[in-house]
């Protein structure tokens, strides 16, 4: 029954959705091998964040990907 | 002072306006009467989350509406 | 398959698993009547907040109390 | 090591990215004054939602804005 | 740089620190083998919730494990 | 009417209800001087999460802190 919720940012090159399948499909599976959750109940939110409004170290992502890092 | 938080799949047909206004008002409704809670300061915030990012049973909810589920 | 997510104050007078179960199955009938989704996958978390931990008006709610209101 | 997702409406004059630095930068200096907290690894996540979206009082911030609230 | 959050019960035979070390190290490296996201900027927060308090079905999981689901 | 969430670690010197009292103060001012938001209706949540339940760089908190970081 488990519920979990991934923030990741928007990139140029946007995630397809087979990587989404293969994140929702690990999540599930690492909930079920670790802890014996089953995956019919396990819920999975992915949340794309543009990089304008994700800040890390006090600064925008899209600041810090202008500097290359 | 409470504070919910709905997520829900984003659907070919989109939820409407008055629908979101029936989902506020009901669940500001239901805090109010369970536990006398304020309606003036209760927040309400919808989440649209598309069918790809939506994952259950280790697949997306995308997947799943192919299948007929 | 909707998840909600309800946030509320801790206070003396604790919340009874009477009034748990009237906030669950009252948000997931709301869900079902207005939208129409499957309840057997209705997920909703309620999360209980220390006064201290939680601010309106730029005061804690301790705080608000405290003056009455 | 701080997480902090701040959510505010989306209004007709967008927030600007330099808003979003001061946000980001204002939240993480805050954490760092106030508890020592490392900016390096402090998180930040704005998250900017439609206003037919977002409930206070029981009904949408649409329909309080028409009324000039 | 990604965020995540794992919302699970509360059990009677709690979950251990073993067994978190194992969730925060598996979503991680999901994350960098799926996506390349850099481990070293990678959160997860594990929230474990009382059965009183999750909802699925619309009543409490509580109830449910009486039942023996 | 802004909703802002802050996670922090739950430490062995706990917060202290003063400083949580300068974060719920600093960030409605923050969003009030940066975007003009009304502090009456800013909501602020703290959650203080145990370092057992805190992943980076894909360990726990306790883990990285008995190694002295």
């Amino acid at each position: 029954m488990p519920y979990v919720n991934i923030k990741i940012t928007k990139e140029k090159t946007p995630v397809t959705v087979e990587q989404k399948q293969q994140l929702i499909a690990g999540v599930t599976n690492l909930l079920k091998d670790v802890l014996g959750k089953n995956p019919k109940t396990t819920v999975v939110v992915i949340d794309e964040v543009a990089t304008d409004n994700w800040g890390i170290g006090g600064e925008t992502v899209t600041e810090r990907r202008k500097r290359g890092e």
